[in-house]
């Protein structure tokens, strides 16, 4: 059986693992990204790592296929170049994915997490068996990544999927990207919080102060309210999934493709998102596509990370 | 050298021709689309009118490598088969393709006319030499067509491309697609003109009633009086270009395309459009996928249904 090393590259730490033929993780573990070194010293130090985990798992570098990495940032998948890593800045413009091979002796990988995640989604996840998947992720930030006909769709600039940065309101809310309206600034982490404490200072009756976090609104502790039962805290999970399903609709529309696969932390308040996402997109777009098309939760949780960074390696050597 | 036929379907006249390999016209004719006739009996009568066109270019069909049709409406391009036409209606559910195959003795295929118009830029037009393509088609509706990675993208339900129901204003106008806020309802035939009579009507100064066609206000009728230097026809076709521009960074954002080709009667304003619709798309798309996209028109003129059509098959049978 094949096995690929996945490595997630985060600002506080990497995320090493292996993962079977099956996309089952073998062997993961967690290293701090060591700030103080400079990029080749990170690339060496990731590339000692991942032979730890794999010697480890009882293996050596000989039962590795290959490794991939996925990353935050402007990256160059073609190169294996990374070029603007906001939060690991000494790994700005270096080579990783050529280093890498280098030292661990097998052919290395990169892309953007977000690619990492639909590939991971497609090949072991919720869009088994599609071939026309978008795959979103919402968080701090919204993230998307395409897959056409089978095949990654990274578009000329590699930049493709930012489905968070779509204007859904040519003149409303202003976002830092330069645009208007962008979906992002209603149903990102902030966007969420924003108008929850907008009508909580309206002194609309509700709960969710009995589920801050640090004593903070969070998506979390909205969602956790939700599921109590709490009626505004319910309308901003199914507004939240309105505005989703209204950027759905458009894209049904345009791309038509067989499955929305929706990962990152707000998905995990589930159909009290998703279900007035459906019924909103449903409404609003096009009856032969939005037939076609189910809406999902990314079946990948904890491990996504290394599951994608691996599957970006599987996705080129099974190309 | 290979040659095609291209049968561009309409609701008044069938427009066949002949292609060469470098993407000419050899020989074209245009046949009314007779009423009268049943399914079966219209697409006898095409290939009948086809092999016309074949003999009066001095050919044989074993000069023909394949035949394209191009057609509006619902349809099947895998099987050839067209499923709602709404101007012919005794098409619909007719197995064309494969009944013109029959018939001529050469493969044929079917496809939409906005996939038909983007074949025919990626082959022999504006988009030649380029892999990530999006099309688009400015009329009475407006309509799409995508290439990815140098293939063209149908989705799962051969409907992707319909970038005039993407939504730009979540509350915006009511589109009877079912939607609020479709591009096509500000930027389509219709939209255009309703917004130059509503200022109009306002009793802003305006040569525009000079340029009437046939007594009413058309796009082309606002684009000429926009020539001449009216300043209130200017402001509408500036207004039209971003709007334009608004859904063009949004396209930019998702799917960072290299090249925009613009087609249908409204692009023949050209500049006068495209140049707000470039300006908007830079400042709201981001910075390096909109560096990479250009905005152009459509280079295939009046024989572009034809030649289109052609390229179904060239597509088919070069792939």
């Amino acid at each position: 059986m094949k096995h690929y090393i996945g490595i997630d590259l985060g600002g506080t730490e990497v995320k090493i693992g292996i993962i079977n033929g099956d996309g089952a993780i073998v062997k993961k573990e967690a290293f701090k990204t060591e700030s103080t070194m400079s990029g080749d010293q990170l690339v060496a130090y990731m590339a000692d790592c991942a032979k730890k985990v794999v010697t480890s798992a009882g293996m050596t570098m000989k039962d590795i296929t290959g490794a991939g990495i996925g990353s935050a940032g402007l990256l160059n998948p073609d190169t294996g170049q990374l070029r603007i890593v906001v939060n690991i800045p000494q790994l700005n413009d270096v080579f990783i994915a050529p280093g890498l091979a280098k030292i661990l002796g097998v052919p290395a990988f990169l892309d953007n997490d977000v690619n990492a995640m639909v590939l991971g989604e497609f090949y072991y996840g919720a869009a088994k068996g599609y071939k026309d998947v978008v795959a979103m992720t919402l968080g701090t930030g919204v993230g998307g990544g395409l897959i056409f006909d089978g095949k990654i769709y990274r578009g000329a600039a590699f930049t493709a999927g930012e489905i968070g940065h779509m204007s859904i309101d040519t003149d409303g809310l202003y976002c830092p990207c330069g645009n208007y309206g962008c979906l992002e600034r209603y149903i990102g982490r902030d966007g969420i919080i924003q108008r929850c404490k907008m009508y909580m200072n309206k002194g609309i009756e509700t709960s969710i102060n009995n589920y801050l976090e640090n004593g903070e609104v969070t998506p979390r502790a909205i969602a956790k309210a939700a599921e109590a039962g709490d009626r505004l805290a319910r309308e901003v999970m199914e507004e939240t999934g309105r505005i989703l399903g209204n950027a759905l609709a458009t894209l049904v529309n345009i791309l038509n493709p067989e499955v929305f696969v929706i990962g990152g932390g707000v998905a995990n308040a589930g159909d009290l998102i998703l279900e007035p996402a459906r019924r909103e997109m449903k409404k609003r777009a096009y009856t032969i596509p939005a037939q076609k098309a189910i809406i999902v939760r990314a079946a990948l949780k904890n491990d996504a990370g290394i599951v994608g960074s691996a599957c970006v390696a599987v996705d080129k050597l099974s190309a």
